[in-house]
């Protein structure tokens, strides 16, 4: 295969993590990591080097606490006028409709200003993270990965919902962008899915505890939703605890209460689905991630945010 | 075949009695025309009886004068609560992104909302009508059929754009809403690619007439928008004439200069390609249409607003 240049902004990320190393795990790429005049020091930057990839200064005209979808923005407008083959803005999220979500909305800005520059593209959405998918157990020996607020099963616990682990993210990334049937195009793509009680089932049988069980009605994520806009808009000390409260209920609603995760969801939105498309990708099941998960050996993600999360947990209860 | 039922809103519009003839000449559906409670007694809808058509009032808790768009929202709630099959929302016009076009926007609107209702959809384009392709004669022949103001030529006429006689719409909404390869999914059809410049070359053959050509820039039409924003603003009761300047003015700019208008272009945007679906649809050409319309035979649309685009059309000169 031909090799091809990517330029990867937000590398440091979780997700952009996971993009690069799935990048380099298939070889056949040349890599340059895009990154603010100012971040092109920092520690994380400069490991990049050391794997091989370039990195390069991109002044995109933005603040440095810029959100990703602002920074998106001047970035496709640079990649027209540079003639790139192929944009591929941040999706990586669940599937999920127009309007019903404060960071999928902030995303169709950057996709109908790249289809306004008429500007190639491909747009990836990956299901829910495994990394974010199962509950505290009792004895507090997992708590050292858990993240996101809301220990609450979303609705009756029976909808299924398209998983993915983090790390696998990377490698379906490099499948796609390289495939002509996805130019222009959506696609989604995940591993196995899963619904909230069956995730409990597994995780009290690797485990051995009993984790008790507390349904959230759509009633109550509404609720939440109503409580953070106000805080957002009375307390903007409070902006980032507020937006997780926020986020996290508009995702548990849709995936846990609507059941707009799911690969059938995606295409009924127009997305390829990447089952077909990819059927031979190895990734990793959610049964051996939850064992790693409860032998003590997964890696929890977020790290730098935890206090915050703990801080919305904390809240949402 | 089996017989589906097809309920029609906007029936007495240019593009609804297209839709009607074309789905009453394939003879394979039955048709409820959904007029408002109001409308019922009126003389085209009580003429729809006649053809063997079903009226019903649907009241949408909307006004008289409500948009198109506002109208779909409410009816697009009652058709998911019916568990309607298909809902077809009002697309029909040439293929543009979102944000370049003031109608295209108020579409979106109610794509969203069907979409997040999981309301099973095809949203249908058809490119931009013969009916209002064409420009004047000198000796004013033709003047009884002309429509839309501007009788300049956008950018330098050589932009190709997707060109459907009004007519042949409800042909191709036949096909298309019976194919299950269509469902939850946007079709672009049309019927042939014309440049402004080919319109002008071919109607000045068909009349042996010479037609002044004057070319206007994209900064022509960009001021033209503003300057209707300003009227819209400030003179209400301009309202019809300033929004036939501005939306005339976006769809120049969207076909005639960047080009928008192309079975190449929906593609990016998503679509699928009516040609290569139904490639044996039979539809009036558009030579033998300006024939028609030359030979004195052609008729109108929108006769009744003819007097407010004839104030647009001053307007914009």
């Amino acid at each position: 295969m031909a090799r091809s240049c990517v330029g990867l902004l937000g590398a440091s990320g979780e997700t952009g993590r996971s993009i690069l190393e799935g990048l380099l795990e298939d070889g056949n790429f040349d890599i340059i990591v895009l990154a603010r005049p100012a971040s092109l020091s920092k520690p994380a930057n400069v490991a990049f080097k050391d794997k091989g990839v370039q990195l390069r200064a991109v002044d995109l005209g933005a603040s440095e606490d810029s959100i990703v979808s602002a920074l998106q923005v001047p970035l496709a407008t640079a990649a027209k006028k540079a003639g790139v083959q192929r944009f591929v803005p941040c999706g990586f999220a669940p599937a999920m409709p127009v309007g019903v979500h404060m960071s999928r909305d902030q995303k169709e800005v950057v996709y109908n200003h790249v289809k306004r520059l008429h500007l190639p593209y491909t747009i990836i959405d990956v299901g829910w993270w495994y990394q974010f998918s199962f509950p505290k157990l009792p004895s507090g020996k997992i708590d050292y990965v858990v993240g996101l607020p809301g220990q609450r099963i979303p609705g009756d616990g029976n909808v299924p919902s398209a998983l993915t682990d983090l790390r696998d993210i990377g490698r379906y990334v490099a499948q796609v962008i390289r495939d002509e049937r996805t130019l222009n195009a959506m696609v989604f793509v995940h591993n196995e899915m899963w619904t909230s009680d069956q995730i409990h089932d597994l995780l009290e049988q690797l485990s051995g505890e009993t984790i008790p069980r507390e349904y959230a009605s759509a009633e109550e994520y509404e609720r939440q939703i109503v409580e953070a806009d106000t805080k957002l808009k009375d307390n903007p000390e409070e902006l980032a605890s507020s937006t997780i409260q926020k986020v996290a209920s508009q995702y548990y609603l849709s995936w846990g209460i609507r059941g707009e995760n799911t690969p059938e969801y995606a295409r009924y939105l127009g997305y390829l689905d990447g089952k077909k498309l990819y059927p031979d990708v190895k990734f990793t099941s959610f049964e051996s991630y939850l064992q790693e998960v409860v032998s003590g050996k997964a890696k929890g993600v977020y790290q730098d945010s935890r206090p915050l999360f703990e801080k919305a947990n904390k809240k949402a209860h």
